[in-house]
């Protein structure tokens, strides 16, 4: 199973903290060695920063880790490979354009029997599953709406019917943005925290560090953070519900439709044949 | 103006070296100060490192000199703006997947009165002639040829035919590659040299630095190395005639078919109305 780390933000925030603990489930304190990723969108544009190295040992992952890029949108992934050789054409996040917007995807799971049709528009580069899954995603967006992107809340009935679609090939925990939102799908495990003020300390669950929010954010200030488990041990980290579609902005989650979709919890995935 | 950068090889090989010297164009021996990028390719994928700060004083710029990434096919930029704001969406290279191949593009030189029609398939994400002019390439590659990427004369042949049209409009130096083979249209300024056995020691022009191949290599190394000017002192590099497509493929220029496209030389250039 892979990880999962994504930031939403009202203001360009750095993601240097959570980053220190989710890089060492990396091989350190977990055993997700295959690669990693992180893609940060500054305007319209996103740096997405890729190394098939253990991110515990990984140089990148050390530029990362100092260099603080402020973003509003972040999507981090550590890979424990199921599908795909170990390389670079399997490291998430993956990004594609679609309506002249940057989109970036990373996916935790594993689809078992999915070969959906793709027009041709979008073709995975690696042998995963999940850019495969990524790519049927943008091909039916860019076949739905093919003039541009479509109201917020109908992109959401769309991307809510797909995930829900190709979440009875197995499990689909999933991260994607367009830079403007965070969509957020919970297949069997996802969970979020909404920071702002009043700020408080904060402690990681996998190193020994804290920061105090208070000192380094104004009362306007608002970030969530998903996370495939709780990065820190003195927070209420909210679950997702499994088979629930979520859209972040700026900093929170907001409601645009129905937000429930197929489940692949595990039971149904060891008795689906 | 900008500076292109470019390798290919017939080893993996690191562009540690070159980078070097190329890096210090960006704010310290030259003036082009806004933004850098360079582009990896690592099997049928591509690490891109963007940095819309200077080169020579970029911490990512820092990382990629300290860490020897080896490709056959690396593409690099530095960026002094005409065209679009100085920002991520705008910093070279850029990046698309077609035919399920990562291309990408780095482009030296202002385009005037380009305003192609695109089918919507490629659309720029930001504001530059640059990006625009690498939609239109990809958009018309994947019209011709829908079904997957052509033998490698024929795509020769619809590159020189498009790098011929998008010339009238001015400048249009650029790098290309689909980690394959890397393509360099030379419109008005760009240098190559090939490096093989007998090797032998090599000095920055932008820096005093020294590196002696002789240690570095094995005497079945290839190494092409593309620059808009020549980026040591002590070797011959070859000036690509203005109006001139090349394609390198494993570390030595090939020849696939008429090279020759419409320059947009200083002349035609200002008499053009």
């Amino acid at each position: 199973m892979c990880q999962l780390l994504g930031m939403n933000c009202n203001v360009p925030t750095d993601i240097c903290f959570s980053f220190t603990g989710f890089r060492a489930r990396g091989g350190l304190t977990d055993h997700h060695r295959d690669g990693w990723g992180i893609a940060f969108f500054e305007g319209r544009a996103a740096r997405v920063f890729l190394d098939p190295q253990p991110s515990s040992h990984s140089p990148v992952a050390e530029l990362v880790h100092q260099y603080p890029i402020r973003s509003l949108n972040v999507i981090a992934h550590i890979r424990k490979a199921t599908q795909g050789e170990i390389g670079l054409e399997n490291t998430h996040p993956f990004q594609r354009e679609l309506w002249g917007q940057c989109w970036i995807f990373a996916h935790n799971g594993n689809l078992k029997g999915f070969a959906p049709v793709l027009s041709g528009r979008f073709r995975p580069i690696g042998g995963t599953d999940s850019e495969l899954a990524f790519c049927h995603l943008l091909d039916t967006l860019a076949q739905r709406h093919p003039d541009g992107p479509p109201e917020p809340a109908m992109l959401f009935a769309t991307l809510r019917e797909l995930a829900s679609a190709v979440g009875v090939h197995g499990e689909f925990n999933f991260l994607l943005s367009n830079g403007d939102r965070l969509f957020a799908h919970c297949s069997t495990r996802l969970t979020y925290i909404v920071r702002q003020a009043p700020f408080a300390a904060a402690h990681l669950s996998d190193r020994d560090v804290t920061v105090d929010f208070r000192e380094l954010t104004t009362p306007a200030d608002r970030v969530a953070v998903i996370a495939t488990t709780p990065l820190t041990d003195n927070e209420h980290w909210e679950s997702i519900p499994p088979g629930t579609l979520m859209s972040f902005h700026l900093g929170t989650p907001e409601a645009l439709g129905e937000a429930r979709t197929v489940a692949a919890t595990a039971e149904n995935i060891t008795t689906r044949t």
